[in-house]
């Protein structure tokens, strides 16, 4: 199956600790890599990873607090150091790029390679990727700043064709694309063959939901739905309830509630609040309401599987 | 004896491994914090290395390279989540002010505490910080961009009063603290008592001096001598000696010839090139030159003891 993995590099909140790193995830999808925030060390942590940079053309960053773009300088300078040409392209709210230019004018005169920026506007839902096999979109969140998720869809495939079909009807190899891309086949003598007897569907398209950070919010279960993997923070346990909604976070057992009414496959949290001296109590909490909750950790690589 | 440490955070050079942090040193004296350069990482470093957040208050940044800076945003944010109140000040060449005050004014509006930045010329030697026990200098080094060095020096405390002799002379409690400083005493009968027989001298003062990043330059050797420890970059071996004059880089021989010209008494290598799988060659090479040579790494903590 093509690949489809979702790289942890942080999954701290806005105070360090010595366990967790600041926010960023890297999602690969057929060996293109996009970046999901870029939280001081994100660099560090990607060349750990053993990920390659070269293949990283896209960062999605969802909200501009420091602990989801204080790597970006960083990741940034290094990338011009190692002569990267392609050009590196930014997805973020507009006022990103007024912050970025004076330092990339400032450090990064010279360099081998273009930034460029894709601004948009995380209030609505709108497609900010788009190609062959992939398309990413927004989630509208709601947090202190402006703030959104994204929404990772993998394409469907072509179908798969049947050997033993085509041997049968005896159909030339010009006509194979064609009927993988749906087309019925004519006979000779004017018969046709339905597509269905001749394919066999492809493996239904991946879909991975990142949602970082937010207040809980039941109603994006419909954008979502049935998703094969839900990363959502899950900064504070069922206990500090009213800190989560008063700092416009998500509790462990909010996040279940919401993987469980838009029934996705997995749920994996993050974001832990730096209080937690482990996350057991967040995972149990989550688990509760969702079964298949997992903690996220730094260096954590999760295949999404077809089901 | 007063504590005089040095603590490495990180002593990697520009590219990251998955060895080294970017640059970042702590100075501990008598439990004042001093920060040397702030590459990204260094609040995580700090963190781990258990010094205390609160007693920092003063960061010296030695030039605008990313490496040198980068963490700059993410500890002083980091510090106002804290709740932190006495205000931080941050020396460097002017232009880091500019670089910093439009990022400071949208990531850490309503902060509780103050950021006060210290513009200094790094063309010269001038003393940019002075408290009753230390001093700093500035030591001009020669890098692709205004640099500078750093000397700390400790200042001479009052010398030790020898109990067995005020006893002998019958001195009065409230006299010791004019001894301490340097007086004789008068006896009733008008015969002077000199200081050297009513006190011992205390320690000699301890000098630490930090030099990276910079172009061999034999004549500090002038401004740094005979100091108790020597920090140098050490980025090149010898076998890369052009490329080291090329980048304005210093190999570890070179280290080791400015710390045996400047007798100092013990020299520390840091700010090594990522090409070196571990550093043992750089340390063979310095302590070719310079026997008491050390190589610095992440978390290795050195204490200055009087000699």
């Amino acid at each position: 199956m093509e690949k489809f993995e979702v790289h942890i590099l942080g999954c701290g909140s806005a105070l360090p600790t010595t366990r967790h790193f600041a926010t960023s995830q890297v999602v690969n999808v057929r060996e293109k890599l996009f970046m999901i925030d870029c939280g001081e060390g994100a660099q560090i942590q990607l060349r750990k990873s053993k990920l390659k940079f070269t293949r990283l053309n896209h960062i999605f960053i969802s909200h501009l607090h420091g602990d989801h773009c204080f790597g970006l300088m960083g990741l940034i300078s290094t990338f011009g150091m190692l002569g990267r040409t392609a050009t590196l392209h930014i997805h973020s709210h507009p006022q990103l790029e007024r912050i970025l230019t004076p330092q990339l004018n400032f450090f990064c005169k010279d360099m081998s390679y273009k930034v460029e920026f894709h601004p948009f506007d995380p209030t609505k839902t709108e497609v900010i990727y788009d190609d062959r096999s992939l398309s990413v979109e927004t989630i509208p969140l709601q947090h202190r700043i402006p703030t959104c998720g994204f929404l990772f869809s993998e394409k469907q495939t072509p179908a798969h064709i049947r050997r033993d079909m085509i041997e049968f009807y005896k159909i030339p190899v010009y006509e194979l694309n064609r009927i993988k891309n749906g087309a019925d086949y004519i006979l000779p003598d004017g018969k046709i063959v339905p597509n269905s007897r001749l394919t066999t569907p492809s493996a239904p398209p991946r879909r991975y939901v990142y949602c970082s950070d937010t207040i809980y919010l039941p109603h994006i279960a419909d954008q979502i739905r049935k998703a094969d993997l839900l990363f959502h923070e899950a900064t504070f346990a069922q206990s500090e309830q009213a800190r989560a909604k008063e700092t416009f976070h998500t509790t462990a057992a909010q996040a279940g509630e919401l993987a469980r009414a838009a029934e996705v496959k997995q749920l994996l949290i993050g974001h832990f609040s730096a209080r937690y001296e482990d996350e057991k109590q967040l995972l149990q909490e989550a688990s509760a309401v969702f079964p298949n909750t997992l903690l996220a950790q730094e260096k954590l690589k999760i295949s999404i599987e077809t089901h």
